[in-house]
This record gives C-alpha cells, structure tokens and sequence, in this order.
C-alpha cells in the first residue's frame, strides 16, 4: 500500500479530528510541532553557515501561524530569519507567536504599498521558507500575494515550501502554472494531492498522527528515523504513477 | 562566567515571565517543547532496543504535563511507555494530554489503595521517567509519593529525572537523602540550585529561551548542537565548586 495523498477536504477533517475533544490537540502544540519540523527540514537542506539568511513568508491563516514558529526555531538554531507577513491573520496565536519572535529580535518587514520592501528583502536573504498559502488555500491569489508569488519566484534564492507550494491548487498542482517551484516541499500531517506532480526534495512531519487515526484514513505514513520530527520521502521518478 | 543555577524562586519568576503577556508563550508550547526534550534524553541514553519499555511516573504539577509529552513522543518513537499518575491535577491541560496518550493505546496503571500496582509496574519497566515533582516541590513528600519514591529507589531501574530529581529540595539537593537518586538529570530552562551536588549525566532542555531573557538573569547558557532540543553538561568533577 502506498502512502496517500489527501484532498483538501479530507486534510481539514483530520486537521479537524486532531483539535476535536476526540484527539485532545490544541493549536498551539500541533504548530509547535508543525514549526519545528518545517524548520528542522530547512536546516537539514540548507546549512546556516551557506543559506544564514531565511526570509520567512507567512500568509494570514494558519500556515502564517508555522512560519512564526519556524521563525523562532531558525533564529535559535543561529539563523539570521525575517519575517515578510503582510497580512496577519486575526487570532490571538498570531499575535502571540509574532510576540515570541519580537522577543528574539527577528525583524519583520515593515509592510509597503508596493513590492519594494520584499524586493528588498529578498536582495539581502539566502533562502526562502514559503509558509504563505496551506491546504485550505483557493484561489485566486489575492493582493498583495499576487505580485509577491512572481517576485520570489524571480529571486533566484532556493525556496522551501510549507505543506503545499504557495499558488498551487491543493488538489491539482501547479497546472496552471501560477504557484511557486519550490526545491524543498515539507508536507505536514501527510501530502497533499497537489504535491504528487512536485519534483524536488520531499519531507513529511507532523508526528503527532496517532495509529489510530493513519488507520482509519489508510495514511500508511512511512516510518519517521530515530527521534527526527521529519522523514524524507522517496523521489518521485519521471512518469511513475502514485 | 559559570552557567547559573537557578533558586526556586527564580526559576518561578522566569517561568511566570516566559508566559507572561510580554513572554507570550502558552503553557501548551512551553510543555510540548519540555516534554519533548525529556523524552530526546531518555532516548538519548536508553536506545529503545534496550530500553523499550519506560514507566513514565508523573506529579500532579506542571512535570506531571510534562511526562504526559514525554510519554507520547516516547510512545511515536517506538518505545513502550506506561504511565503511573495516581494524582492527575485538575488543569484542563492535563486531562487533554492524557487524552492523547489514551489514543496512542499507552496503558495508565489503576490507582491502587496500595503500592502493588506500582510495584508491579516497576517489574515490568526497563527504565523510569521521573517526572514527580518539579522546582515548585516543598516537603514533605506526601501520600501516594512518599511510598513511591522508595519503591521506584529500590527497582534497581535506573531512572531519567526531570529537572530537580523527586525528593530532592530544589535548592539544597538531596541532603536529607529522602530522593531518588537518577542516572540522568534533564533540567529545564536552567539547572536549579539543588542539582549542583548531581553526579550522573546531565541536560538541559528547554531551547525557547531568549538571548535577552538569558542576559536579563545571567542565565549562561551553552550552546545547543545543531538542531537538538537538548544539550549535555560537562560532568562535575569531584570536589569542584559550581
């Protein structure tokens, strides 16, 4: 049996099922860990004596949210990050999370009318963690994220996606060709349909899925090595079917 | 400048501004990474192959929350944790972690008027995570705990300690000799007083401390390796003052 790739709806329930009174998970320990892990897969990729300088790109949802945190883990793994979040989202973890990282002296990019300041900053970074769009992304791409998307792409800089591109469609990809080509996609809980046409290096965290529950959705997850928060997936071959 | 070992006191003070609205952190997070870095310790020191079943014994406080992490990320890491929490606090925290430790199938010994079961349990562990009680113990040690610490002492297990070993006072150690005494010592955030007369392997844990925190108290503490939740302490010499 192979690993299974979710659709959107089915990725909300579990994310769902896992804060329900069932799974007893708050938000605040299941983005610590996602956090974590999307840090742990930059800095496994990504060396912070080369790529010192991440620019971490956080969208308004919850996705933001694991970008914060990754932040976080970054700046105390001895990363430089900056924090690019021109549109925080309005729960209080947000603000929280954002807090944490003031607290540490990671600078957040002071929002402009135009692209500039993330022009800017991506000029004075070394990689970039995309924690903008998750699996409840649909589009269009909205403002400013829509003149944003090109800009990174155009950087040049390695990017590492977070669950799924920025600007693909959570089921379909990049069929449109509107999204992010990122080298290092971290999937989160388990991939997406999206991500099966993704070509670079590919990790899954999120280790917080009980038996149980990768039973009842026949995630067959692989087997995460040792005391990692990741595991790397097993490169997709040129026309191989999932 | 020596790192410095904390007071009971100020280890509260600094727990209480980690969570304070300027600190910003949930006592979720601050649990989860606790948690976490108890449980990288025991692994650390106790391979599962040799190791794989952990009699996590928890307080009814804050380092009882913090067994309940350990406990699961034991658990996801392939080990075989049974808990023994006969005083569960009343802090809804509490009851959701033990929560998720029921959805990972890890058994939770029944209360008992005596200490069969616990003796029991012992038989049938190959390690111990002591996470009885925490910098906020005062004696004395009291009811079902003052039968257990003995019980657990004289196992012959040996024994992963969180942050102050249980019976030990959190500044004075274990003078008195009423303690158990670990193999290793994982202390959180910074070692307490208490803990400069411990012999065995020693770690700290808690990556989620800030450089201006740690200057605020003249924390000095070492630098984690790479991107481990924990750090291992240069072993006290005989005779050497801290």
């Amino acid at each position: 049996m192979a690993l299974r790739y979710l659709t959107a709806r089915l990725a909300q329930q579990i994310d769902e099922e896992l804060m329900s009174a069932t799974g007893a998970f708050s938000l605040d320990q299941l983005m610590e860990l996602a956090g974590l892990a999307c840090a742990q897969t930059l800095a496994t990729v990504y060396s912070r004596e080369q790529y010192p300088r991440v620019l971490v790109c956080c969208g308004p949802g919850n996705q933001g949210g694991d970008g914060l945190v990754a932040a976080r883990h970054l700046g105390m793994c001895g990363y430089k990050p900056t924090i690019w979040m021109p549109k925080p989202g309005n729960k209080d973890i947000y603000q929280r999370l954002k807090t944490q990282c003031d607290n540490m002296k990671i600078p957040t990019i002071a929002p402009s009318q135009d692209t500039s300041s993330l022009r800017d900053a991506l000029a004075r970074s070394d990689v970039v963690l995309d924690a903008i769009f998750g699996f409840s992304f649909k589009p269009p791409v909205r403002a400013p994220f829509d003149s944003a998307l090109p800009l990174i792409a155009s950087s040049g800089l390695p990017i590492v996606s977070v669950d799924i591109p920025s600007g693909w469609d959570v089921e379909k990809g990049n069929a449109e060709g509107l999204g992010l080509n990122p080298d290092v996609l971290i999937s989160l809980t388990a991939p997406k349909e999206g991500a099966k046409s993704f070509k670079g290096r590919h990790f899954l965290g999120g280790r917080f899925v009980t038996k149980a529950l990768e039973e009842k959705y026949s995630l067959q997850l692989p087997e995460y090595p040792g005391f990692s928060q990741i595991v790397e997936l097993p490169k997709v071959e040129e026309g191989q079917k999932l």
